[in-house]
């Protein structure tokens, strides 16, 4: 099959270099058709706009695109390994079935626009997709706290027993950096509200005359992003910019797991979830694990691993498209999804836990109270310092 | 000499166990002092104001950090290693010299608490100073571009020549990342502008009726970051938000300098600078090369080393203090010092920078405008796809 | 469907939990198939020898493995989400066709030491092959240095031209590198050569007396892995030990990789790859990019993102099997199938590289013949440091 | 002061240029110094061999550098940070004390062979001191395995109470890896065992007739790295293949402080250290904190900081010497430090561990045996799977 850089059908193409080149592109771009349906739906008003495609020219494009977007819904539009990506795909079936309207469609476009704004609608509706389930998380965190106000539990510093606490201190702790996480979220969301599409191969254009502030208010961007060298630019930099702030969340979850890995065991059997939350051993008929909080805190490692991969690709690269921006879209995609269904993981564990008052209660020894006695002396009027070494010989 | 929290002077401690957790906190904490002492100060003042200092006590306690603070500014307060860290060092001259106050000042305080004040304040400075330098950085970008106005430049993509460009829309990239990187940091800025004094030991305190409010307003900050672990949480949480706002800049300056390092090659030859931006080397006379741009290359992953470090240790560690949170602080300190030397670098360059107009023009070769070509087919009425092919054949 | 680790039919098991837990095991886990069929094999023989199962059990057992190979040979052996692994479906094949002999065949083995058999077979198979691979490379760069013997290129320090040296010095330079790496897989393959089945939970077995020497023997391992809690800590550890060595090679390629990028662009012309290394762009016709190279290098990144994950996974887990150990096992298989598809492409392009002669001769301009004449007045009798000076002010 | 590659003392250097260049080369090698020596002796020596230095300049050149290493044995060799690196320092000092033969040392010699060989010699040292500490630790974990002969410990997987298992199984688990891990840096050990002298700036030298393999004799090398492009590219790199080696170190310890901290938490009980071995809190009387284990658990991150650093500076540098090599050395000193701090204080905590008996017996509940229980039943002839669903409907 003929490539869409492909000037005669006699190119011959090494094997081996085809599929190290398009790796699992045509596989992973099932997730992006319709994003790119949206901004090919758009590229194709405003070329009617200026001139470039005739009305009825436009309903074809329009009609085509609209059976992809169901094909794509059902599952049922499908990219050949031989097609590269979704872009290929898309603009072969347009030409198949609408000839030359589908011939026309790429003018004024690169792939290299055509797969920013495509992922740039992915980032806006899956930050979305994040923020709404981190509210849901902590919705469940501040129910819970409330459920368990009252409770008492160690304050350790150390992994030692220190201070006074609650279950709910605890918990909310982490409502509240959650909360802190979400404002960054969002401060990144507004940043990538900028709309690429128009920046052609990374230089703009001079012939055609495009009306990128119409392709933005179509598709809902905030703004167009101005310097075609800076679209190109933001390649890989946003998605690692959307990956470092939902980073901050998952190392929140990620401490929440480990926490609860450590208070459930027969130790300290501070918190418990049912059974529907727990897996068997192969080998020990006993065993109960809680093979979810593992792999919640296993995969702040795997996330952070595709962030690195991203940043790693991208850093100190050259002005301009090169290749190597292709292969940050695997690790982008899997990160969200891992992001989500971690989110979706911890607010069921959080909806689900419980707490274990009895053990809490007698968890609360004495010695975590050394530092108020130090203070009740300090109220008779002891200096701290020596109020703290009076009651440290105690210990 | 007795550390703060050895209660009678018999207790021995191991020598090594003393290396190797002092490590080098007792130099950087050398940075740290006059936000201690502004922390401090705050505090004192609220323990007067909640009746634990009498105004005598707050009296000699305003005196002996005025004292401190003076000789930290002509770099003369010394921080032994047997002290530890600056908290301690700060509490024992109080102490030495104030008697009786000084004993007190450490009243409803952790050091938890004190270094994350201290860390607080330091990083909304230093948030600052690196605004401040990015905007000088965005002046001289612009100004630049201003002067080469008009100078052509090959456009690459893969790197290899793709499409006609200019000096100028290079050089603005980098102004529209480093504005949309500004937009981060301010956010960020906003996020930790919260104040943790008075969560102590990371449980808050129950007992004395510490004035958060109070001590906030005496520091400045936005609000008080309320939940005790939550303050704990973000001990490494903060420094890590701050570093990858900041990594998001130190890439678009390494980029600058990969971009100049190939455009300053003589087979290249787009760009120089002068002399005294160049080094020579030890046994080859003719050589001038641009260290200071291999430097700034080189120093993002040193940066994003720095990151990782702290991004390292916080990972997973369970609620509350642990003391592996401290060794996040020399990382976080080089890091933003690293930050500031690159920015001015940066902006020298900027400012230096020489275009070689005629290398410029004489790159811009005829098959820049290939695409312009297919263009002009394209307004001809020929669709995009079959003018694509044509102008492709002449190549 | 029953999971092995379920006692009954009654438990229910959360809809989420599963796919959260199970994740994409059930597809990673055909490459492994064969592996654990041999290792299956070796315990199956193993428990007829010491009397656990009759000889007419481990027929069964063996035709049933056979039955299970020839399918996975030809794809054809599936593995359902359900089952979890590939454990599980053999296993339940075995059970299904077999009855009692199946139910036996996991006698004296835990899930823990199966996954760490079939693995340690699967890196022993892909370091084999790894090091063929890079055999292969290492000749052909040694076979096209000799092609290109005489052809002088200019020797670069700071990207710029440094002293005189040639295309075999440069091609060579990768060869001595790659022998040394290969010095590093070797070494790996010999430490990780050693058996942990019958390391069963991580803990051993002390009732059945299972023979480990014969296992061992049967598979091919040069030793045991003594000590049960060392073969659960070196899960993870062996996985990321063969990346450390292969990182070595990735990363001479990477170097590779970027070295031909920056001497194939228009400027340096001292290299060029057939057409069929070639693709072309969707927008502009005239364009002819290395791709392939551009890849290479950005897969650098990847690789050792998948090697970060590894790390990151394993790093301070608790001693004995965590669930966490679970997510090395995608990043270790695409690593490895990275780096195999790397090498090959690299020797592809190094049997195809064509030196473009007329270019570099051009390029090995006067600058850098400046060292030798340092030196011919030092063998005239002037110190090192005045013959430099003088010759450094004809610059 | 002049620059060795300053040709006349008109040349002006930008003040932040330098700064942001010369970084704190100038306090880091003072620790390389006495290795910078080593390998100019030989290079005297080998000068004299071949006819560019007489017998009285050797003498001249052996007197002085033996002045030097008195002067750094005693910590009062200095370099200035105008002199940049030691290498300077040193042709300085030799110049000025001894005129014409000082002028003469760098003949045929590059800063890039001098850092290597350098650096090179250091490496084989520390390796060697790492290796035997290494085996300190080894010892010492043997010791006390023999002591706690017959301890019984839980075996946890998931955290979780599993399979009985032992103290001395637990310990020895850490001595095989580590034996391992000694057969990996031996096999580094060997690998870099090559000497760059003579490679020059990168490119070799055609002109003085260098004898390479006399110095490789002289300085103890097992041979001559031969390419000299090979030497500029095993810049860092042999650096980062010590660090990975011992990174597998790191990971071990991180492991046993890990699991100690779990371990010595007042609801396990399982092990304490001495007082010696604990810290205070400021506020809190009563604790005792296991300071050390957190901060060997948290400098695994902190080292393989330092490990990614390096990796990140390499990356996809062209080849031959870039300037940012030179950010490598403070990454390498520092993790090689970290290194061999971290190993002493697990010696110490090894050595000095007790073993909480009575815990440790209680903590052997009846539910590690149930897999015994299997196996009992599998010995009277109920399959593996049946015996399994028995016992599991027990618990």
């Amino acid at each position: 099959m003929q490539k869409l850089w492909q000037k005669s059908s006699k190119q011959r193409f090494d094997r081996d270099v085809e599929d190290y080149t398009v790796g699992e592109d045509y596989l992973l771009d099932r997730k992006l058709v319709l994003f790119d349906v949206e901004g090919s739906l758009a590229h194709a008003r405003m070329l009617k706009k200026i001139g470039i495609l005739t009305t009825s020219e436009l309903k074809k494009l329009e009609k085509g695109l609209a059976e992809i977007a169901s094909l794509a819904h059902a599952g049922k539009f499908s990219i050949k390994k031989s097609q590269e990506d979704c872009h290929t795909a898309i603009e072969m079936f347009l030409t198949k079935k609408y000839g030359e309207a589908g011939k026309k469609i790429h003018t004024g476009r690169s792939r290299n626009d055509q797969i920013l704004v495509t992922l740039r609608l992915y980032s806006k509706a899956k930050l979305r997709e994040a923020q709404k389930a981190i509210l849901g998380l902590i919705q469940a965190l501040k129910f819970k706290s409330k459920k368990c106000r009252g409770i008492p539990m160690p304050g350790y510093t150390h992994m030692q027993r220190a201070m006074p606490s609650s279950v709910s201190m605890w918990l909310e702790s982490f409502v509240e950096s959650l909360e802190d996480d979400l404002l960054l979220a969002k401060a990144v969301a507004k940043i990538i509200d900028q709309n690429p599409l128009g920046s052609a191969a990374g230089f703009g254009e001079n012939i055609l005359g495009l009306d990128r502030k119409f392709t933005s208010r179509l598709l809902g961007f905030a703004r167009v992003q101005k310097n075609p060298m800076y679209c190109a630019l933001s390649r890989g930099k946003f998605e690692w910019m959307v990956l470092q702030a939902l980073s901050q969340i998952m190392f929140d979850l990620g401490k929440f797991a480990s926490d609860l890995l450590l208070f459930t065991t027969k130790e300290f059997d501070f918190f418990s979830l049912p059974d529907a939350f727990r897996t068997g051993s192969s080998i020990m008929p006993q065993k109960k694990n809680y093979d979810v909080l593992e792999l919640m805190r296993g995969n702040v490692g795997i996330f952070t691993g595709f962030q690195y991969q991203i940043q790693e690709v991208i850093k100190n690269l050259p002005s301009g498209y090169n290749r190597d921006f292709q292969l940050t879209k695997e690790p982008y995609l899997k990160a969200l999804r891992l992001f989500l269904g971690t989110a979706k993981i911890a607010t069921s564990v959080a909806v689900n836990l419980v707490a274990r008052e009895k053990s809490l209660r007698a968890a609360c020894s004495k010695e975590l109270y050394a530092t108020d006695e130090v203070y009740r002396l300090v109220k008779k009027g002891l200096s701290f310092r020596e109020a703290y070494r009076k009651i440290g010989l105690e210990f």
